[in-house]
């Protein structure tokens, strides 16, 4: 890297959703952007996901308690091994941070 | 992690300067919300450190090249072993991704 990197920029650029792209990396962990839109199928994964709702609001359905809002600046992370379906009733971006080898739909379901 | 977490009031919280927050942690990664006013001493780490500026304005002056000017949006990782220096004129907010080991100061400099 040898530019800063516009979020903003990067995020008018996302017309699919549920197609992030790679962002940055940091040590072990990288950063992906993501325009979320609808639903996603319900998944689990190995790692931890950290996501961050950069504009926009969508909920993280989890199996065993209430959905998770998020608003722009709100953040959770799903632990390893939980179930999860992130869904937004309009469109929201947001940033996941994960490992490299996290599998968008998961090591099951998706 | 039971709720989500506000960047927003977070770093309302915040007060004094150069005193980042742990946020939370995903996998081996950890992030990271501090205010930047002034400078803060060059220094070095042993690992990556993401910077990703959410309020305000802030450059990080590197040794060899012009210094990266951030905007709120904007981010920039600084490489394991790159001496930098984080410096703002105003007030500032930003997310930092490291590892939890990272040491604020430096493995040198600081």
């Amino acid at each position: 890297m040898t530019d800063p990197i516009s979020l903003h920029a990067l995020a008018e650029s996302l017309t699919e959703p549920w197609r992030p792209v790679d962002v940055a990396r940091s040590n072990d962990a990288i950063l992906r952007l993501a325009r979320f839109e609808g639903g996603f199928p319900r998944h689990v994964h190995h790692e931890d996901e950290l996501f961050l709702c950069w504009s926009g609001t969508f909920r993280i359905e989890l199996d065993d308690r209430a959905a998770i809002e998020l608003r722009a600046g709100d953040l959770f992370v799903v632990p390893a091994g939980t179930w999860h379906r992130p869904v937004t009733d309009t469109v929201a971006y947001a940033l996941v941070i994960e490992k490299p080898e996290t599998l968008q739909h998961g090591n099951e379901g998706g």
